[in-house]
């Protein structure tokens, strides 16, 4: 096991009708920003809840942050926080509206001279706006981690930051607000979930048991519930148990002291920049052409994966290898999400890899994996067989 | 799965050499009271450890907490903190080190007349000082969660208290610090951590998915690396995965949303403080009866404990539940830890059972378990089968 340091002071408060528990959370006299995305909050009863329970805080709101939240829409926040003097901000949304906020948290304070720096130069943060969280959709962890992923439309480039000030003070995690999720944004959440604690499992094995042992649990409680939820969207605890997990899989805690991956999502944000696929389905794409091309480095935890996630015991251990990674894709296909680029509208998987490759070069990312052994040309041998 | 509430802000530094990290997380400037119990960290290098790091700190010990400590011994340091102006306290030790400190740590802030009333008559906790933990011995979990239990040696009190103030602000985690560990202290941190699992997992089914996961990974770890770090103390990595999961079993995660039973406990505390025994040895002795006492209501996570971590398929209900009870008690005995009173040098199990059935009563502890359902009739009818 190797040596780790864990924090996370975020206070989850969780289960039915929750959401009014955000008045005693913010400080009275606080100026409350509440943002938000599309504005389904607003059809499906949240924003009315939220509203309820600030009744006695002053408050404004800023909504439409979209999907990959765009550093432009960000920044209008930015300009409304600096003028109105909000002194607390409070998402309500799934990750996207939790990253965006985070990045509006720590520009607001930001003291160089162009908070882009953040992303673009990964400027330190030293300070950050207080913020909470109503989370309405179960998938990206973003409600009890530090860490945000922003696009900047302007150039199309797509980058994350970390910083232990962006943890949310709170986060209410109410599944009854997860009831009326259109079934699509439900099975890129848990595949999301899936593949985040894949990052952090499907490595090599360092003797961590009990991490180990948590992942498999995660993974095997979404196995379970993901396609049921799909199925009774109106189950309470269907709906609890794919939030808990979902947190669970990115809050830090399974990352500790074990070696972490993380090449699919840095080749599945290149593809969302490139050609504006739903961050999840790229997941899904890229996933089984890494295990496949990296199946030496990973024989271990795979060969771990298959018997103890998915059960299989009979066979050779290339076979074992083989059922788990097409046991995987039938998981992500039973949940509705194709697991190849021409299923996700991508006709061409040669000019996909070309330019992937290319976009992955340009912003340094020639070293990804566990093991830093996922080069240029390892992408385009991943995405050409996908 | 019922509401919850989760929150734990303590910071876990885990690893070899990770003491010297103290000094950067206690504040510059702080006077620091460092607490340890009987001397060992003078012999295994840890005292000196601690003292390289504070060397940049003011800094007073206190030595002497005993194990179950005692409140007597604890109001001591309190008046030392007073005196002295220490704004910090570093508890170097054990579970009984950890627990001692956060009842100084809390009395030296207490503005009710007298600090006993914490403990005597729950009075509240509205702060403490601030205090991190130096862990040597993996067992209870205080060194991240909000929980002590303390003793007064005048009136054979046993009593514990929580409060989110008493949260360490970090915890170092070493696992070299525990080779020297005498291997009945081993032996009871593995039970103590094992049954904090039961007491959170083997009650009732509320469809909590990965809380169930969660803590079977726990027990399934104790099980298979308990054994092993006794026969092999100066496995790094056997010592790595328990320290980490002592941790866990109590750190209020797998608890969440769940019903919890501690009946355990709080017959066990009754023993310790009639007898003199062993807080983990109480609990081997008490876990087995609870269970058979409670089949029926336990009947479901009986048969689940069975088959997720026992791996018992066969045989009827009745056989896989029977079966997997003397796994258990067959696992502790593995530890050297007997699970019987006659084992454990109290010859006369009834008599035992009516004085800790007079105790509880006496205390008001009437209706023990999950579902309330333990009264002092059936503490006798435990208590009297062991």
């Amino acid at each position: 096991m190797q040596n780790f340091s864990y924090y996370n002071p975020t206070r989850i408060i969780f289960g039915k009708g929750q959401i009014a528990a955000v008045a005693a959370q913010i400080p009275a006299g606080s100026k409350v920003l509440v943002t938000y995305g599309g504005g389904s909050i607003k059809r499906n009863g949240v924003y009315d809840q939220v509203a309820a329970a600030l009744k006695a805080h002053a408050w404004l709101e800023f909504g439409g942050i979209e999907p990959n939240p765009r550093y432009e829409t960000l920044m209008r926040a930015v300009e409304i926080v600096k003028r109105e003097g909000v002194d607390f901000i409070l998402a309500v949304g799934g990750g996207s509206v939790a990253d965006g906020s985070k990045f509006i948290a720590a520009a607001a304070l930001f003291e160089g001279a162009d908070p882009w720096d953040i992303l673009g130069k990964r400027a330190p943060v030293s300070a950050a706006l207080p913020l909470g969280v109503v989370l309405t959709l179960p998938a990206t962890g973003s409600e009890s981690n530090t860490f945000a992923v922003i696009s900047r439309e302007a150039t199309g480039e797509k980058y994350g930051f970390g910083s232990e000030h962006c943890y949310p003070r709170f986060a209410v995690l109410d599944p009854e607000t997860t009831y009326s999720l259109p079934p699509r944004q439900v099975a890129n959440g848990i595949v999301d979930a899936f593949v985040h604690t894949i990052e952090q499992y499907l490595t090599y094995p360092v003797g961590a048991e009990l991490q180990d042992r948590f992942a498999e649990g995660i993974l095997q409680t979404l196995i379970r519930v993901g396609p049921q939820v799909l199925a009774q969207p109106q189950d309470y605890v269907l709906r609890a148990n794919l939030m808990w997990t979902a947190t669970l899989a990115l809050n830090g805690l399974i990352g500790c002291g074990v070696p972490q991956d993380w090449a699919t999502h840095m080749i599945g944000h290149e593809l969302t920049a490139e050609y504006g696929l739903d961050h999840a389905r790229t997941l899904a794409v890229v996933l089984p052409g890494v295990w496949r091309h990296s199946r030496t480095g990973k024989q271990a935890k795979l060969l771990q994966f298959a018997e103890r996630v998915w059960g299989l015991h009979e066979g050779s251990e290339t076979e074992r290898i083989e059922a788990a990674i097409e046991r995987t894709e039938a998981f992500f296909k039973s949940l509705g999400v194709e697991c190849t680029l021409a299923g996700n509208g991508v006709a061409d998987s040669k000019v996909a890899a070309e330019r992937i490759s290319a976009r992955l070069a340009a912003h340094g990312m020639t070293a990804l994996g566990e093991r830093g052994s996922i080069d240029p040309a390892a992408v385009r041998a991943i995405l050409s067989s996908r």
